[in-house]
């Protein structure tokens, strides 16, 4: 009897924790999502994953089990050191998921995992076709904040925590807008969520009778949404907004494109949503300043294949090629 | 009989090509150096190469030969595919050293193989001792241009094309200064020499009668060199030049610490020579636009060790650690 190729991804997050049975192809088999508990320590957690677990195995044979959690987490001891909205500290996930199941079991920081599943099975700038996976790419996630993660050279970059790549603290003006983590230019503070808000209100306020401060005024407030919302209705002034926010995605597109020569920017989070009105001028921006285009080409600018499920689906894949039973 | 750990480092330049005989430490033994041909290509390179190699031999037992070049060269393969100032193109080095010496032979891009060099065995900041390699660590050079490598998770980043990392092409600022590579608000375009001899050449024709302008009229023109000269008069604008090419240096260095969480940032290059003039404030920008610091800690900023040396010793490393007899 040969043991059927298939793994259980696990994302936990601050409000939820997902899962999924994956094979090698990234295929999904099967998908359950509950609550993160309340108390999210170590102990109320791992019940939760220990349910979920049981619930896949009863109907499926696993290989081995992958875990993607926010923070920090040592790679490949597979310890969850710190997150930023769960109450575990220091947490031997990986050690004691194995004494519980069984089964080999591997953890890694989420953004990794993400970046991971989009970089062996997203799908291609070409079409939908499935073709070699990329052994150079950066995932850039645009929500509240920036996030991301970087495959180079076939690896995750992890760093020296595992915290994965910071990609939204790059600086790309040491004069502009202040970030939320206290410095000043960040890609983050141009090309975020955050950053869609601050300009919202900017133009709110520069112009009180304009769409976005009038829905602003029904909402209780602007917000990035606000802004979608406008250019929805077909507010120009929305529209300008996101031409900017996208000009600056495409800026830090390129950036991180020179710097690493990477095949593909996949750009995923909430914002992406927003599909061209965002990618359009990023594209734009990103084939302005790449480097030597003449020579190495400009690297595509695509939107994420897996969405938020690529935490789970990278978290199986990673076991199917790690976990060592 | 045990073979002895030496191997032969050859940095093959635009004008030079250089050589040494260097244990695992990083000790050179043997040192020697010979002009590049005017006729650079292959057969020609090829002969010094060998001449110098049959001088070492005949001294020094050797284990392996490792090369480092300007340039594209395909690694593992080790072929030569395009080099910026010599003439060969397309040529097979590690196959044909291997066959014309019986050695093994490996061959990289010059900046990847002394970034390899300072992360292998570049002093730490803490002092002069060798302590354990940089995991993580950037290699930045300030020359006429900016150019660099990465050493990540302990391996040499090398990139589809095997060019090594373009830092010098991150965006600091896409409404800066034109770059040579034609984009704007490059790093390059802020801390380079190139970027020395703008800002003189712009502080020059703002003031005529100040010292840069004189030394200007001196010399025929005005280069970084003259600002130099200029700082060592006591010249109160060059030094204003420094500290903003610093300032600017530092924000560059911030940006890549802040991505990727290297250990350390090591600059080198001719500017470097120019030692805490530059480096002073960079380390205060670094500092100022570091990521979390009070979490993460500041990336520390050193210069290199090794200088013009870096490429043989780092291409000897290479090749005692990859070099397969």
């Amino acid at each position: 009897m040969t043991t059927p190729k298939l793994a259980i991804g696990l994302d936990i997050g601050g409000t939820k924790i997902a899962g999924a049975v994956v094979d090698d192809d990234g295929g999904v088999l099967a998908e359950l999502v509950e609550p993160t508990p309340e108390e999210s320590d170590a102990a109320a957690v791992c019940a939760v994953l220990l349910d979920l677990i049981e619930r896949f195995r009863a109907e499926h044979e696993v290989h081995s089990i992958g875990v993607g959690a926010a923070g920090i987490v040592e790679w490949p001891a597979g310890r969850m050191l710190w997150a930023p909205n769960n109450s575990y500290r220091d947490w031997p996930i990986r050690e004691q998921l194995e004494k519980l199941t069984g089964l080999p079991v591997v953890a890694d920081n989420d953004a990794n995992v993400a970046a991971y599943a989009e970089a062996r099975l997203g799908h291609r700038d070409s079409g939908n076709d499935r073709e070699a996976p990329y052994a150079n790419m950066a995932l850039v996630t645009v929500g509240t904040g920036i996030g991301g993660g970087l495959v180079l050279d076939g690896r995750i970059y992890r760093g020296p925590t595992g915290l994965a790549a910071e990609l939204g603290h790059m600086v790309l003006n040491p004069d502009g807008p202040e970030c939320g983590c206290g410095n000043h230019g960040c890609f983050e503070a141009y090309a975020s969520g955050t950053a869609l808000t601050r300009m919202g209100r900017e133009a709110a306020s520069d112009d009180p009778d304009g769409l976005i401060a009038r829905l602003g005024a029904e909402q209780g407030e602007v917000t990035g949404h606000t802004v979608v919302t406008a250019v929805q209705q077909g507010d120009p002034t929305g529209r300008a907004l996101f031409a900017r926010l996208g000009r600056w995605l495409g800026v830090g597109i390129a950036s991180l494109a020179n710097i690493f020569e990477v095949q593909a920017v996949v750009v995923g989070g909430g914002l992406v949503e927003t599909g061209e009105l965002l990618l359009e001028p990023a594209r734009v921006a990103a084939r302005e300043y790449a480097f030597a285009p003449t020579a190495r080409g400009v690297t595509p600018v695509v939107p994420a294949t897996f969405g938020g499920d690529a935490g789970k689906i990278g978290a199986a894949l990673l076991a199917l090629e790690h976990a060592q039973p």
